[in-house]
C-alpha cells in the first residue's frame, strides 16, 4: 500500500469509526434525553446534535463538494450559543438530517483517492498551501474527527 | 515537504494541541473541582485525569520507546472504573505526574524522524504489519488523540 494510501486510510477509518459512535449513541437516546442539558447550565443534547450536522454541512464546500445542505442551521448551531436562537428543529428533524448527512458524505469520501485527500482544501491560496502543505483535506477531516470525539464524549452523560 | 513528513506533522499537531488544551483546563480546575462527577454516577475527573496519564504511560512500551512511567497507574484507572479502586493517588500527585509525563513524551516524540513514525508498533508481529501497514506507530498517537478529545470533552463539563 503506497504511503498516501495509509494515510487516508488511517483518518478515514477513525472519521467513521467515529460516525459510527455517534450514530449507535443517538439511537439510544430518545427525544426527551436529548432535551438535556450535559451539565448545568451547558448545552442542550439537541444543540449538539445540531451543532454536528452543521460544523459537518460546512465542511462540504471546503472540501469543494458541492454546496451545503442545511445552511440555515448554521446560524442557530454555530454561531449562536445553545438556547439563542428564537426555534431550532425539532430532535426528529434533526436525526432526519444526520441520516440523509451521512449518507452524502459516505458517497462523497468514498469517491476519492488517497491523492484526492493531500490538495488543499478551499480555504487555503495556492500560495499558501505551497509553504503549508499540511492545509489539506484530509487535515480537515482529522480537525472534524477530535471535534466530534470531544462532543461524544459529552452526549454520553445524557445517557 | 515529503508526504510522510507532512503526515507526521498533521497528526502530532493535533496531539501536541490536544494535550495543551487539557493542560490548560487542569490548570483552571481545583482539586476540588477534580472530585466531582462529569454527570449523575458517572466518573470523576480526577479518575479521568488518571486515565489519561495511565492510557499515555502504557503508549510508551507499545511505541517502542521504553517502559511505562507509572506501571502502578494501569490497574485503578484502566482495567478498574472508578471508585472500584480502593486506593487511588492524591490530585496532587496525579498533576505532577501528568506533568512529567508530557515533558518525557514530548522530548521522545521530538527525536523521531517522519518515517520512524510509519514503523509497526510492538503489538503488531512482521507478518500482519506486511498486510496491515496502518498499524504503525503514528496510528497509536491518532488514535490517542481522539481518545484524549472525547475526555476533554467531558472533564469540560466540570468548570
Amino acid at each position: 500500500m503506497a504511503t498516501k494510501e495509509i494515510m487516508a486510510k488511517m483518518i478515514l477509518d477513525r472519521w467513521n469509526a467515529s460516525i459510527k459512535n455517534f450514530d449507535d449513541l443517538l439511537n439510544t437516546l430518545s427525544d426527551e434525553q436529548l432535551q438535556r442539558e450535559i451539565g448545568p447550565n451547558k448545552n442542550r443534547g439537541i444543540y449538539l446534535l445540531g451543532h454536528l450536522i452543521a460544523v459537518h454541512d460546512l465542511m462540504i464546500p471546503l472540501l469543494d463538494m458541492g454546496q451545503a445542505m442545511y445552511p440555515n442551521l448554521h446560524k442557530p448551531f454555530v454561531e449562536l450559543a445553545d438556547k439563542a436562537a428564537e426555534k431550532i428543529p425539532s430532535a426528529k428533524e434533526l436525526r432526519e438530517h444526520w441520516i440523509k448527512q451521512r449518507e452524502l458524505l459516505k458517497q462523497k469520501f468514498d469517491h476519492l483517492k488517497p491523492e484526492d485527500w493531500f490538495e488543499k482544501h478551499t480555504a487555503v491560496s495556492d500560495e499558501d498551501f505551497i509553504k503549508e502543505p499540511h492545509r489539506n483535506k484530509l487535515n480537515v477531516i482529522l480537525t472534524r474527527t477530535t471535534h466530534l470525539q470531544y462532543h461524544i464524549g459529552q452526549v454520553v452523560i445524557l445517557k
